[in-house]
């Protein structure tokens, strides 16, 4: 299968863990958002709504939005699990996904940057609102995982590992202090120790 | 079980729908953001996070995110289902879901809306602002959507006719335009006429 990504999205590097994971054999066609590759018309055929990731399955089918690919390869690849079977165990790791997923990545990605970008603001203060939302999301993701496991819910990563690393990604990026969320370098250090993880890092693809 | 719900939050929302059409038996326990009873002690000790919605099963356990409760409830109650089975439909409903729970409601909630008047920003400016995610999302969600079914995905609403119906009623809050998205009043207009929509309208709660 072939999953068009970008190099920096948090999203598609969400996907690329899941896929490593799972030993998914598939192709990695990059779209190089900040050439406004997405725009390109083979692209927009692919995925109407221009955006990463993308994934085109073997059968030809487009599957988008990172939470509802992921669910889908975790029902297709059961193995190994990236989610418990118990719904209730289920229901606390993916909302400390969602977390991630909902309340800190959306109000912090590319198009709300430009956006406030174009209302006046300088980079010091979309930097500054973009660690305001992170500060937030990472304590409230700290208290939700377990406190004393290798990964946030146990032995091995889960989707709340997933949506985690790609997220540090962006808070080193934007040179956010760490300090306060020890327990999340620590598990970030253990993930991307893990070849799945560190196959999908921003800086280990292709043209980085 | 409780549910830990304020009348105008999108997200409580989504999950009074969901235990009504589940027919779920659950108490509805009102959190008044506007007052701030989420800062209250005894909420707190419920949710940490301070935030709704917040469910308490029978068992005691608290379960928070509304689309990681929304699965919960969609495993433990699998009757009338929200999802399709099929990992690929499913994945479908899914992706069109997450269009309004990741790209358009976070982007616009209450905290939003305050740092957004904290950096300055007019009334006018933010409510611009709230308008173009919408338009952006309800777009997309149009495309995603199939054409010419009762709701979003077929004869019964599913997790997408779920997300949509709320996401309309704060468009319609801040006045928006809603014409270019015949389809989406159209199936809006079908799920509000269904009691276990009707009876977890914002306007139908107690003390709204």
């Amino acid at each position: 299968m072939d999953l068009y990504s970008f190099s920096q999205s948090s999203t598609a590097y969400r996907v690329r863990i899941a896929l490593n994971i799972k030993r998914v054999a598939h192709r990695i066609i990059p779209v190089d958002l900040t050439q406004g590759a997405q725009l390109d018309p083979a692209f927009a055929a692919v995925n109407p709504a221009r955006a990463v990731p993308a994934l085109v399955t073997d059968a030809g089918d487009t599957l988008t939005q990172s939470m509802a690919i992921l669910a889908w390869i975790e029902a297709t690849y059961p193995n190994p699990p990236i989610l418990p079977a118990d719904p209730l165990e289920r229901a606390r790791v993916e909302a400390a996904a969602q977390v991630m997923a909902c309340d800190v990545h959306p109000v912090n990605n590319l198009r709300i940057r430009k956006r406030l970008a174009a209302m006046g603001h300088e980079q010091e203060a979309v930097v500054d609102w973009m660690i305001h939302w992170m500060q937030d999301g990472f304590a409230a993701f700290q208290t939700m995982i377990r406190p004393d496991t290798p990964f946030a819910f146990g032995d091995a990563p889960s989707l709340a590992d997933i949506c985690l690393v790609p997220q540090l990604f962006n808070a080193r990026r934007w040179q956010m202090d760490l300090a306060p969320f020890a327990r999340l370098s620590e598990i970030e250090a253990r993930c991307l120790a893990l070849p799945a993880f560190d196959a999908a890092r921003p800086e280990n693809q292709k043209g980085a």
